[in-house]
Order: structure tokens, then C-alpha cells, then sequence
């Protein structure tokens, strides 16, 4: 039976469906019921580590919150500060690190971005070597390949807002776990411009969480902003177990027809990284120079009314125009918001065992 | 009824004195009564977020023990190491950063002073505008303009001190709110030399509140070291509604005389900030010239017994010397301890709603 | 009677050793039972205030959750970012934060090191001056001179491993207070070469307390490399109060032979400091030309099937080989471990006073 207890959360791609609906379902709940009694004390007293290699805003408060409504306590650990062997930096292994923890902590969190590794891929290593030396379960809170939470919050706001009873249409809230509201529908995952040289992780997750529960995937971008073949194999496999259509476009206004689901965002280019560096400042120059990019109000009326979506930070003006990131089909803030239930399922199943 | 849930605390003005004088005695109350359990779960699992853009010490000792001490969890976040708009950096707009964080946690604390902006006022700007944002509750802890937790300790100290049964005269603290302590009172506010270039902020709400609660208040310093004019026209205000004598003054010494409270504290000139860019070095070069303008025991001697009032930390031996802060009249430590439970009460106020 | 509400621990040498005694029974009864009621609110909402003047990973992981799993909260406080006096800048006084902070906290744990002082012992004489100016204990979290707490968890992990039911012979961990696994066991701390430039605090903790609990003594090191001449007196002393045997050699195999622990460190030389400046460069320099003293599988062979021993974080091929960091003699992450108990009863002993 149980099997979620220890359970690393990497990718959603890496966990069973069924598990994975076990696990909306449990976020859904503890979204209406806050602050309940039933799961006050999941993680009574007990240590969440969060390794911060890069800086971050909502993914640390989300974190901390989420442990605190669940009884545990959030470290706040940055290990640049410390004497930990990364990537770039001599000192203690992963492996004698990691087996320590164990003896401290119940869970680890780690967010590892572009601007700690000399080359893509290196982070999802490095969050799978801590994994294999933690008993604990691992949960990455964002690196360079994927970013699992943020795949379940942008889903989570989805069928909130096209549910039939959801935000779209009669402007609450759908309250429950309801994956046919995506079933057929359709994603456009489009790049768009900006100053930020952004990662590909959250892009990268929802394209593979979306394509798993049935939705149609449409990526957009120049060419030269190809995101992961890897990853772009399996959300096509995922599109079709599912009986569903997959499209990459370098046309920039194309994937709009039909969309129901709007996801403009920046990110970087695959030659961001040269002889071990990100070349961050070429890459946004680069960027830059596309104008034609940004997710305006004449390309969202060419959709089926879709909702529009972003994990945050938003470049506004560059990724999209004010007019849709904060008009009434914006979901960002309620799926910003499930970054925290979906977070304390996460830890509730993998931490406390709760759904074995 | 109840209009204090929700409400911001950014400066004392801003409160009606109703207001402040249940805040006071809730606060008197939990200080009698520090781990009560009427108190210890207002806050249960709930996020308080600190906002530190410039560091402290006492400032975040105190609302992170207060949060702990009401069953609250706050989260020490320094938005220099986030992708935040500020005055002095490009990101996330302040719109969209509050209404996210309003969907995790309860209550805002912020602190920004001088170093962080570039012309007096910005800081109370970038306040009200999450203020205006999030619906939780923004708490200001420090900003260039005001000092809300700092005056209401300041007041809680003197009314401690110089109540009929208070520590100046018996040694034991008087235990309850008790204004007519302070009515008909002088506080002397003034300026003194030291090596910090300090803000505006602790004064001017000293002299704000002070006036409110019916003290004279008279305000000296050197020719050149001018407060805000609106503050100081607020305090004439408060003094003339209350019958009560309001001076200022160039003379270092003239304001000791029949003084009750001494509050001797270095701040910068309103030249400080030039172009943009605040000249601490050539503020403290300044400063430094003036040796006159230390709180001494010959001075001391001038005042009808006053007490020594400060809210750290000290330039011992440039603000004041070392007799005086250390000595029998001073209740520094005792302003101090008040952070804790005048926020505590704020907090309980604000985030919890317990005194509507 | 009770005298441990309060104490400070600086040294295990400054306390009396029925004290440790007792400071020993309760971390084992805690390790047993480690979120047992008996423990789990000894100091609820209250606040331990930890001050790291140098970075940390295991200090700051095992405090923290230390506190956690007694109810209080602890306060990760970088005094580099806040406005302090220290050895090596301007600010608020000693006795004025001490004094401030004896207003919030419980208990006050600070860690500093080489880097932030400018010669030995500086660090010791600032933590003897908050302890003297707080009420509530203060415990170092390492500082120049000593670490009590991993000389506390390091006598819990050999006394684990040598008893006669210990894991070096079954397997398993022995239980409990043990102080006869240790008497007359011979420990060998010997320097070993290494590039990170360490502290004297382990080995000379390590030193004293062994010497306390009656085990032989040797300590190897290359000439020019000798501790601290007090404490090499002071381990001296306790040896000859036990009737054991204190050596101390010059040569890098001598001293394995019939030992029952091997404790291999690289630690800096007496030179480290010259004109206020730690020379970290030069000692590396220096020690890294010693290429005889790493602790190998060969040496172990030698002893009398002693384990290994270390505080980790290890210089895995400079102090010691991975056969025998990683061998079946290593408790290593059973002393790490314990860092969490131990520092649990330090705190339940000190700060609520649950053994006097």
C-alpha cells in the first residue's frame, strides 16, 4: 500500500498518476479547511530544510507557511553561506551532508537556478544525489530542469477557473479536485520577451503536468528557444497515451486560436550556458530584440476566453500587457495561492505519510 | 464597532486616541501576564512577514518573539535578496507582490530607512502603497518618517517610570496604563551629536505621541538640524488641542530646565539626501563638529529629576555619557522590553482583530 | 540545589562533572525518547537567540531543531548584519545588548570563530562578557577555545559504540549513560593535514572532557602544531586526577597503537594569527607540505580496533581515508546525531532548569 511516505517529489513526471490525484485531492481539501484540526499537527515539532541556492520570494514564504500551518518548523538555509560542496565550491559531500540531516530533519527542500551551475542539468543531479543519501524525502522548490510545485499549483488554478462552476464563469472558486475541466482542452505555452533570463523549469513542469492530465500542448517560441528534447519527447508521449494533440510553433500569435489556457512566459535560450557560464547579459539581449512576443489583449481575443496564467514574478509589459495580467481572466493570484495547499499536501504525504 | 482588524499602523497620527488607549492597556495587560493563555493562541500557526530592507537588531529580536509568544511564526525576509521593486531596483511591482502575500500570511511588518532610498519620504511612500494592496495589516517597523512600536514603548516606559507609584520613586514599575503620569509633563527631545547619522523617525513620533498624550514638548538642536515641518506642525497641533506648551529651540541647554523626560538622540540634517544619495560620511563630519550637544549630569541636574529616556542603541559618551545612560534615572532597558509587548498588543489589534 | 538554571556552558571544564553527569542521562533519555511529552513544552514560545558571528550547517541544523522539539523558537541571528560591537567593528556595547536581550530570550547561544577575531582567545573573552552581562545562559556554539556541545555529543557516540553492548561489538547503539566505556579507553587526537585551517575548539573540548571521564590521552601533531598550553595542562590535570596516562608526540604512528578511539583533525598552528590577521593562506600552505599524517586504514590497523571519530565536516583524503571515514568503525554520523540530543538537555538543563 503506502508508498508516499519518503517519497522524493522531482519532477510530477516521476510519481504515478494515481498518486498524483491523491495528492490534488488532499490539496483541495486543505484549502478549505485551513487551519483544521485534521491536519494541525501532521508535522508536530518536526524539521523542514529549506536549501536555498538561489533567492526566492514566494516559494520561501509558501514553504514556511506550509510547514507552520502543519506544526513543523522551515529552516531557512542558504548554503552558499555554508560549507557545502556544490557545483561551484569545495567542501563537505553530498553524501556525508545528507546523512547527517537525516538524523535532524524530516524533509529537505531544495531550489538550485541557472546562476549556481556552469551547465543545464547539473541541478536535477544535484538534487538526485541528495536524494539518493536522504532517507528523507527530497522536494525541489524550483531547479533548473523542473519545478514540480508550481506544476500543481498552475494546475490546481486551472480547474478551479474552468470548472463549470469555477471563476470563469460564475466568478467562485471551483472547490474541488475536477480533472475533467482540462480534459480537451487547450494550453498554449508561449514564450515571450523580457529582461529576466528565466529558467525553463516552471515552463518545463507545466507542459509535462498538463499534457499527463489530458489537456492539448501548444509551445510557441522563435527558433533558438527550443526547451529540453527530453522533455519535449514526453509531454508528447503524454499528449498522445492520452489521445491528445501536441504542437511546437514558431509562430508567435498561431497557438492562440482555441486556447482555453494562456502561459506567457520568458526563458532562455539553450546556448544561455557557454564554457560553464550563463551568459546572462547576451541572453537578455538577445531576448530583447523580439517585439512581437508579448501576450496582449488582441491575441487573448483570439482564444476560446482562455484564462490567462503565470507562475511570478511577471515581467509586465515584456511577457504580457497589464490589460490581461490583471484583467478578469487573470488566475495568477489564485494560483500564486495554491503554491501553499498544494505545498502542504506535498509535505503531508511525503513528510507525514498521510495518504498511505 | 471593531475597526481595528486589518488596520495599518504606520504612525501613531494615524490612530484616533481611543484607539491607542485600549492598545496601551492590552499591552500593560500582557506585560503582567506575558505567557497568559488568553493570549498565547491569537495568532495559532499564523504567518507574519518581516519585511527588513535595512537589518536590526532589536526590531526583529522583538516581533519575532512577540509572533512566537501570540502562536504566530515570523518569517524574517530581506527583500534585498528578492526580486522585489523598491526604490532602488527593478522587479516584481509592489501591486502584485502584496496581493500574493496576502494569501499567505496575516500581517506585514516593514522596515526601510535612510540607507535604502534616495530622498526622505520615499520609504513612508513604498509603505502606503502596500499598505493600500494587501488587505492583512502592514505594520511599520522603522521608516524614514515614523516609529510607531518604537513610541508606544517610549510611552509605556515613562508612564512606567513616572507614575505616582512608578520606578522613579519606588523602584518598581507602575503596572497600568496611566496617562495622567504624563499630563502636564515636559519631555525635552533633543538632538545630540554622534557618529551615526540617524533617521528621523524614532523623534518625530516621539514628539507626535507625546503631544497626544498631553506632555510640553520641546524640541532643540542646532540650527540647520530642522525636523520634518509637517511633523513638528502635527505636534503643535496635538499640544495646542491639549493646552500644553510646545518650543523649539537652538540652545543646548535652555530645554533641560524643568524637564521630566530627557530623550537625547543624534539625527541627520534635511540636507542629508543630495541628488539622490544620502552623504552619510559628510553627515557625520558634520555632526561630529558640534561638542555641545551631549546629555550630561550637569544637565541632568538642570531638570526637575527627569528620567533618561533612549531607543537604542546608544553612542554612549556622544549622545550622552555614560553616568547618565547607566545611571539611576535612565529606563532604557525598560523602553526596550516594551518593544515586545507594545507589539504583542499591536499585533493581537491588528492581525487578530481582539480588541474589536 | 539546583544550580543548572541559568549556568552557562562555555567549557565543559567550567562545569562540575556530576553536573555533566546529569547533562549526559537526560540527553540519552531524550535521544530514547525524542518527541516525548515530558520534553516537548519544557520552554514553550520561548525565544533562544543564536548568535553566528561565523557560518554554520550542523551548529544552526541542531540548534534549531533542538529548540523546535522543546516549544521554543530560535532566532538565527547574523550579528555581521546588525549593528554589534564586536573585536572587529563600532556599535552598541556589549553590556547594552546583553542586557536588551536578557528583556526576549531564554538563552543565548553564540558561535565565533578565527575569522572574526585577531588573535586567540578573543572570542572567549567576548562570550565571557555577554555571559556576564545577561541573566539567562549563554552556551557556545564553538568559539575559539572550546565547543562543549560536540565534546558532549562526541563522549555520547564512544560511549555508544564502546560499551559492551555498544555498536562497535553488536551493532547497536548502547543506550545509555555509560561513563565505564570510557574509563581507561585510550583516545588518540592527532592533527592531520588538511586545507580549511581549523579551529582548536573540537580537539581541545575533546581533549578535557575525555581526560574528565578517565580515558588515556595522546595527542600527535607535528612540531609547531601545539594546542593551547592551559588546556594541554588543564587535560593534564584531569589525566592525573583519574590516574591515566597523558602523552603528547611528535609522531604520526606512535600514538595509534592500543587506541580505542582515533579522533584525526586538521587544526591550525599557534602562528595562524600574526599583527591581528589570521594568515589562512599560509597555514594551508603550510599544513597541506605534511603528506604522513592522514588517518589511513593501515594506522587503524595498528590501534586496538578502535572506531574513528570526527566532527565533521570531514576533509575526506587530507584527515582521513573513505575506507575508514566510511568504514564500519566510523561513528561519525552517530556523534552528529547527537549534537541534536545533547544540545536538547543543554538547553532543557539551562534555560528551563528541568534537572535542578
Amino acid at each position: 500500500m503506502g508508498n508516499l511516505k519518503g517519497k522524493d517529489l522531482i519532477c510530477t513526471q516521476d510519481w504515478a498518476k494515481e498518486d498524483l490525484d491523491k495528492l490534488f485531492k488532499l490539496a483541495f481539501e486543505m484549502k478549505q479547511d485551513r487551519f483544521g484540526e485534521k491536519y494541525l499537527d501532521l508535522l508536530y515539532r518536526k524539521q523542514f530544510f529549506m536549501f536555498f541556492f538561489n533567492p526566492s520570494l514566494r516559494t520561501r514564504q509558501s514553504f514556511e507557511a506550509a510547514a507552520t500551518e502543519l506544526g513543523a518548523h522551515a529552516q531557512f538555509l542558504e548554503p552558499g553561506a555554508m560549507r557545502l560542496k556544490t557545483a561551484k565550491s569545495a567542501g563537505e559531500t553530498i553524501e556525508d551532508a545528507a546523512q547527517v540531516m537525516d538524523r535532524y530533519a524530516f524533509g529537505l527542500g531544495i531550489r538550485m537556478l541557472e546562476a549556481k551551475i556552469s551547465a543545464y542539468g547539473e541541478a536535477d543531479e544535484i538534487i538526485r544525489e541528495y536524494a539518493k543519501y536522504t532517507k528523507m524525502p527530497v522536494i525541489s522548490m524550483a531547479h533548473d530542469k523542473f519545478h514540480p510545485c508550481q506544476g500543481i499549483a498552475d494546475l490546481m488554478g486551472w480547474m478551479e477557473w474552468l470548472a463549470p462552476e469555477g471563476k470563469q464563469n460564475t466568478g467562485t472558486l471551483a472547490e474541488e479536485f475536477n480533472p475533467e475541466a482540462l480534459a480537451g482542452k487547450k494550453l498554449l505555452l508561449t514564450w515571450s520577451q523580457g529582461a529576466l533570463c528565466r529558467s525553463w523549469c516552471s515552463a518545463q513542469e507545466a507542459a509535462l503536468i498538463a499534457s499527463r492530465y489530458g489537456m492539448d500542448v501548444t509551445i510557441a517560441h522563435p527558433e533558438g528557444y527550443e526547451l529540453d528534447p527530453e522533455v519535449i519527447a514526453s509531454t508528447k508521449a503524454n499528449c498522445e497515451e492520452n489521445g491528445r494533440e501536441f504542437v511546437e510553433t514558431n509562430d508567435a500569435e498561431e497557438g492562440y486560436k482555441g486556447a482555453h489556457v494562456v502561459y506567457s512566459r520568458n526563458w532562455m535560450s539553450p546556448e544561455a550556458y557557454q564554457n560553464g557560464e550563463l551568459l546572462k547579459a547576451a541572453e537578455i539581449e538577445k531576448a530583447m530584440k523580439y517585439s512581437g512576443w508579448t501576450c496582449t489583449s488582441d491575441r487573448m481575443d483570439m482564444t476560446d476566453n482562455a484564462i490567462f496564467t503565470h507562475p511570478m514574478p511577471i515581467d509586465r509589459g515584456s511577457e504580457v500587457v497589464d490589460a490581461v495580467a490583471s484583467g478578469p481572466n487573470s488566475c495568477i493570484f489564485d494560483v500564486a495561492e495554491n503554491r501553499l495547499h498544494g505545498q502542504k499536501a506535498i509535505m503531508a504525504a511525503t513528510m507525514a505519510g498521510f495518504l498511505d
